[in-house]
């Protein structure tokens, strides 16, 4: 009895190691983020290529009303934003303020393009943990206040040659 | 009738210039294309994050038989191709191999990173007319195989802040 025991434990420790790395939960990219200079210009030239008229434009709230993080540290970032329909996904536009954030960091060591790309996702605990299985880990996080939700940017661009943004809506259970 | 016929010229003038500028055609983002190094790599990592099998990879032809021109002149640029769907826009993996491309461009000014967006357009002529118009002129452009389609690389990261890119199938009449 005792050696099959110890053959069950060593069929069940091989068949563990089979069985496929747990499904981190990105389906549907949702945005595609471009950080720019000057947002007014952008977002008016975006209009026109799409044919629709030219979004509204807000800031965000500081970084400390928004419990953000960058690279582990309380930060007051912001930026302007501008989001435009083309099809399912949604052009965002970023023009970094304030301080510190992956926005920022990302223009002034690269110029004007797309920063990110974003999945919502059902369980970021899980996502987060399988990201950090491949050595992408969250680079900048916070709350944001249209749907109630979190945002994690992870630094996904060794992996996957650009930066993932998971988007987690408390409001939007599903 | 002499004065009559110079009014209506200055008053047909006058109504063009207030006229809304022509559509230029652009509605749904079909593919987001990351330029990476090691495409073998970047390909099994967007294939585990989407939980899905790892895409197989071709080789473009050489650009001289695809008709390619890259800055007005010819070249024998070439790339490794992979794509994977994530909902309504497919991720494009691109590692150029061969002569210069806006591929091989983008990765040695700036590692990898989202080259460019891609939408379907019905009129490329209209199209490019409509960029041409705001500066942004043919960067790169070629024919593919899979879709009996050509491909223009618009310069157009002044004016939107990304490279777009406009495919069009001659097979795809809608």
């Amino acid at each position: 009895m005792k050696k099959i025991a110890v053959l069950a434990v060593l069929l069940g420790s091989v068949a563990s190691t089979e069985q496929p790395a747990p499904d981190p939960g990105l389906k549907t990219i949702t945005q595609v983020a471009i950080v720019c200079r000057d947002i007014d210009a952008t977002s008016r030239h975006w209009a026109a290529v799409l044919g629709v008229d030219p979004p509204q434009i807000r800031t965000t709230r500081p970084g400390g009303e928004v419990k953000m993080l960058y690279r582990g540290k309380p930060s007051n970032g912001q930026a302007k934003l501008a989001f435009l329909k083309a099809g399912q996904v949604t052009v965002e536009l970023i023009q970094p303020v304030g301080g510190p954030s992956s926005w920022k960091e990302f223009l002034d060591a690269n110029g004007e393009g797309v920063q990110h790309v974003a999945f919502q996702v059902e369980n970021p605990d899980r996502t987060l943990a399988y990201f950090a299985g491949i050595h992408a880990p969250v680079l900048h996080q916070g709350r944001y206040d249209s749907d109630n939700g979190s945002y994690f940017y992870v630094d996904s661009k060794g992996p996957l040659g650009v930066t993932v943004e998971l988007l987690h809506s408390d409001a939007r259970k599903r």
